[in-house]
């Protein structure tokens, strides 16, 4: 796997049961993964001869974020190394122009965009949608790099400075409608390279501040019909763009009930950590088991209800020491750290809670998360 | 972590949620545990400098196994390293003679049992418990360093050979009544040094040829009296003889329904693997959680039964063949293989299965544990 953050952490600890021989590339030895898996390479893997270093005695490679440029990725490949998901399909969790006109290709429901290449494009392109106001917010994005909240601003008139910013730096920029969404979903599926493919069912998932703070499993109320057009749509995706391995998509649903693409991820995601302890097979370990081409487990849920918080970092570095409230006070509590250091607002963990009563389950995610970040304190 | 077998190696994995930092000594690179840790010492355990330097910086020791000498344990307390389980709480897993001596103090039932030096003693035993028959079987015992029908003999009558074999050793023999039991049962808790415990629902366990074949989660058809009555036993022996972590008791159910205790161990045992899949919290994260002396995880089962099948070395060297077929039978099957290279008769991981027919479960368990070591092929 390469990169060492939570997700090949986590993909690591699923795969210890599976008896497979996991090897990790990372940027440092102190990277969250590096710290607990016992075959590791620390190098750079946008280098090319390290990534061939690395890969060489691989079955199969598979990735912990979706930043290994695709020419490298078409390198292993002609070393005659599968790469799972491969660079055709990665590319669209990589770019988002590209991800966009192949979904408009699909006739897959996505908030109206366009390629644009300054303010006054951006201008053009609000008047389009104006609908009788003046067609603002826009959201602009660029193509590659962004991800919670960063690469990404809200233009929220046709005086905003925002409008100049993102093409300073030169690169794709694309424009976006901001969806008056009425939440957001997620639809994760995992496919594997002969085909089969399972679907989780469609969670909501709760932002603050751009970052992901709440996964509820499933979305309450959400429509039969609408949760199976999500799974849908999801598995339409990945079985168009040859997506090997767990597939997230990140969706809004908007006011009149009507689904439109949000992101993609081809990797575990964070809309998908509830699995560990909410679903009959993990997203780790499905993801595992498919970039092995191993029949796929049952994604089925093991409970009424699963909330995932994500703790993010407060003022303490030290968390350990929430543990003895945390744990005393609810035993049924599921902490997942990542052994990262402490900086305030950065991911560190995320704990998981099921039960019967989802007042009762969102109350005591909220309050673990909470309490590790230091912003609970009884 | 001292040794590195699969307990060390599940323990690990059981870790990794808590973002501790997991050091293991084994005694090769290539031992179960050591090949997916990341901080690994190979040496010695028996060798108390390589022992000392291990434990340098370490917060607390734990084990793989009750092998470490009680001497070498108190030179690590000597030395200020918290050693959980103590010695003083060990030496009744290591010395079945200390075990019984002390079982009987405590008033818990045992069966019928004495140190013995000679045939002539192993007959004068078998003779006082005749009965109107010659006493006969009798079970002979080396006190230490049995397990899995090591160190095991059973007499069958006055002239039996079997008799003498054990003495040749020159080590001491424990007799013991060979039980007509009904069944065996474990009773499996994990104490914490501040005194908290937890006990999981009581587990049938069905030996083959000596070794745990099945367990089931839990004992089918067990009175709650007496399920009570095992849970009770055992928190009572885990208190009485200070044991920090995980205790298994393993009882014999007689045909009169008493219950009479087989053996302990202090460690992570494999009549608790069914909690792995089956329970709030397995036993491998309590463990953990107690050796750190944190608040103990719930032990309730998630399932009405779980059915745990241990996979043991075939005929074929190469056991992963042998996941496409189980796991697109069984799409809820739960996996742990121990990375060890497959021996015919050997341990190599086991499988768990969880649903609300008994029947059923026990039927996949077995077929999975039965295809994987070769015995299925079907």
């Amino acid at each position: 796997m390469v990169g060492g953050g939570q997700l090949a952490r986590m993909t690591h600890e699923a795969g210890i049961p599976l008896g497979i021989k996991f090897k990790l590339l990372s940027d440092t030895p102190q990277d969250s993964a590096a710290q607990v898996v016992g075959d590791v390479v620390v190098g750079d893997y946008r280098d090319i001869h390290t990534l061939r270093a690395f890969a060489q005695g691989c079955d199969v490679i598979t990735f912990d974020h979706e930043h290994v440029p695709t020419e490298l990725l078409q390198v292993l490949e002609a070393d005659g190394i599968p790469v799972r998901p491969g660079p055709d399909a990665l590319v669209h969790a990589q770019d988002k122009g590209v991800m966009r006109a192949r979904l408009d290709a699909l006739g897959i429901p996505s908030p109206r965009h366009r390629l644009v290449k300054d303010a006054a494009d951006v201008a053009a392109f609000a008047a389009e949608g104006a609908d009788g106001g003046d067609g603002f917010p826009v959201v602009l994005k660029t193509v590659r790099g962004g991800y919670d909240g960063k690469g990404v601003w809200v233009v929220r008139g046709p005086g905003d400075e925002a409008a100049s910013e993102p093409f300073r730096a030169g690169v794709p920029v694309l424009a976006e409608e901001k969806v008056d969404f009425a939440r957001e979903l997620a639809a994760n599926v995992v496919r594997s390279p002969h085909g089969q493919a399972v679907a989780y069912p469609v969670v909501e998932s709760i932002q603050v501040d751009g970052v992901c703070d709440t996964v509820i499993a499933p979305a309450p109320e959400l429509p039969e019909d609408e949760a199976v057009r999500a799974q849908e749509l999801a598995l339409t995706i990945a079985r168009e763009l040859g997506v090997v391995g767990h597939l997230a998509v990140e969706l809004f649903e908007t006011r009149d009930g009507r689904i439109l693409v949000n992101e993609l991820a081809m990797r575990p995601h964070n809309s998908g950590h509830w699995t560990q302890d909410g679903a009959v097979t993990s997203q780790f370990a499905n993801h595992v088991r498919a970039v092995l081409d191993l029949p796929l487990g049952d994604p089925r849920p093991r409970a009424r209800w699963t909330v995932m918080a994500n703790v993010l970092g407060g003022d303490y570095p030290d968390m350990y020491g929430a543990y003895l409230h945390c744990m005393a006070r609810d035993p049924q509590l599921k902490i997942h750290m990542y052994g990262k250091d402490v900086k305030p607002g950065r991911k560190v963990g995320h704990v998981n809670v099921h039960g019967d009563d989802l007042a009762d389950v969102r109350e005591r995610a909220a309050h673990a998360a909470g309490y590790l970040r230091g912003t609970i304190t009884e």
